[in-house]
């Protein structure tokens, strides 16, 4: 038995839980700069909580709120300018994948120096401010990776930068934060942490204690399916999918994410299609991949969603996603080229050649 | 939901993973204090495999091999003598709980001035020396909490110290420095980390995550029982019971244990008893007693052990135990007025009155 386990982020779960552990806040710093998104945080009164945290404690902060879907390198030296120019010496990070993601490379780049074109050549030093996490939607993990994904415009797609220094040293969960979020943004970010535990368990990296805390995030999430295409989630069912996005947060911290998410990474650079539901477009016939290959670590996964064939896990996600956008014969062949770069491919225990890459891209898309 | 999770070590395992993850202890210091007991450390490699790998990385090292079962405030103040004189900047602990424990009461000390009187009474600051541990027995777990348990003559009991300073940096783990053990010892540290699984689901610290990992711990261990009544292990179970000690032990972690440690501490402490023998003649017993207040509770612990029925635990660790040491009722009843004093009790999910743990000990010990 080999396993590799490392995740130091104390994690806070709880309606409240960011007035109630305003103390853990208040040793990190003395002054935070917040980084999120133009609007979410604000109307989900998850930026209040933080704001209020922060006053109870006599911090000062500055919000840097300027971090758009999937963020650009530009973006994170405009977030680490605002941290210097704070004087910040911690980052409160509030929303889903984008800002939690562009925050850490904002608490990297306020401590050291890093050209544009080396931001993608870890590793990094581990000077980095402290960060604090809160998520707003249930799908990306971050709040418990070392990863922050980023637009790469020189590679034309998305490409995740890591280091041990970006784990957060807190994140707050309040799933109340996610009850405005709407259908799609749930089922999209439901079906990111969903890939994330199943791609967990697809890596060589997997071991005994990954795979047991990917079933658990799998159990969770597909327990909401029928609640997800409904559009009418409880909030005890909003709690289970932050908790499930978690802790297949935890998973991947320690397998990373395989081709699918190098497959589904250049239908959102070119084609703005939001990152889990790229994921989601994909996944079945990623899986028909597999199943010729690892059929019997296919089998388990899908025993684990309460299928037995992949063709069931097809239906649900077309119910999920609905009319797929058209992505032509030429797109599947140039994506093919951008995804077959990623080094994803060497950690998958069947990794993909160029053509089982296009097939995916055709099966999914009916070329 | 609510749920606080929190383990910072990084644990690497498998086969050699201490000589071939020395570059992790490169990067801890300059001068190492090895912290063990007098032979077991020697006998299982684990020792050679910590001075290779310090050897390697140029690292200079001083062994204090002092640390006896169940190590006393005395012999931590010793040790942390040692580090200075030897002016060690780090800590690698190898053996069971005692030398892991003690080490970590060392690495506190040889960095704080605390007196004898105030040694009991946390919390400390976080100024530790870091350290790694390297775990000889399957079963405390030590090297994944933030807990070092001592002996404290002032109460007459063992008492645990905490601090999230305490939780070493990295836990090596190599299953084949346990295959050398007695049939007791692996016996009896299989049933503390059998036990730390099952507390762990019995505290109201206990989340959704922890009871994920106790139930992975307790099916690993279980499948083991009946290698273990015939004291033949394969190297694969040997593996299984590591990481099934690991397991729980991040699941105490996060949830502490309850009275079933503090009941047994006094057999450790008046009557010698091994702490996890401790623990496994009293285990039934304790159960007995919470399937009176929360039967669903403890029909899930047994079902995850492939029981129905309290007695067929019973049945098993009487086999595994053999005959019980003789306690009288006046013991019992002093024993007793020591464990009530634990603060174990507050956070259980069905506290004890003093005549319930009275009647544990007596139903234990056919009184």
């Amino acid at each position: 038995m080999k396993l590799l386990y490392h995740m130091p982020t104390k994690v806070i779960m709880g309606d409240g839980c960011v007035r109630s552990g305003a103390a853990l806040l208040g040793g990190m710093g003395t002054r935070a700069l917040i980084v999120t998104g133009a609007r979410s945080a604000r109307l989900c009164g998850a930026l209040d909580d933080v704001a209020a945290a922060l006053d109870s404690n006599g911090q000062a902060y500055a919000i840097f709120d300027r971090v758009m879907c999937n963020p650009t390198v530009a973006c994170v030296y405009e977030g680490a300018a605002a941290a210097k120019r704070h004087g910040a010496d911690f980052v409160v990070a509030i929303g889903g994948g984008s800002p939690m993601d562009a925050a850490k490379a904002v608490a990297l780049l306020a401590r050291q120096d890093i050209p544009g074109e080396a931001l993608f050549s870890s590793p990094y030093s581990a000077d980095v401010l402290p960060m604090a996490h809160v998520p707003t939607t249930a799908g990306t993990g971050a709040e418990v990776t070392p990863y922050a994904v980023l637009t790469n415009d020189a590679l034309q797609t998305k490409k995740s930068i890591s280091s041990p220094a970006f784990f957060p040293r807190y994140a707050f969960l309040d799933a109340r934060y996610t009850k405005g979020l709407s259908r799609a943004i749930t089922v999209n970010t439901a079906i990111d942490a969903l890939t994330h535990a199943a791609e967990g368990m697809l890596t060589v990296h997997a071991s005994a204690v990954t795979d047991v805390l990917a079933a658990e995030s799998m159990r969770r999430i597909s327990a909401c399916f029928a609640a997800l295409e409904e559009g009418a989630l409880t909030d005890a069912q909003r709690e289970q999918l932050l908790y499930g996005s978690m802790v297949a947060g935890i998973v991947i911290a320690n397998t990373g994410t395989t081709m699918l998410h190098a497959l589904g990474y250049p239908l959102t650079y070119f084609r703005d299609i939001d990152h889990g539901r790229a994921n989601g477009l994909l996944m079945a016939a990623f899986f028909d991949f597999l199943n010729k290959h690892v059929p019997q670590r296919i089998g388990q996964i899908l025993e684990i969603m309460g299928f037995s064939r992949v063709d069931q896990l097809r239906a649900v996600l077309d119910r999920l996603l609905g009319e797929k956008e058209p992505v032509g014969l030429e797109e599947a062949q140039k994506f093919t080229g951008i995804a077959a770069q990623s080094k994803n491919n060497a950690s998958m225990i069947a990794p993909l050649r160029p053509e089982d890459m296009c097939c995916v891209y055709r099966r999914s898309f009916g070329l």
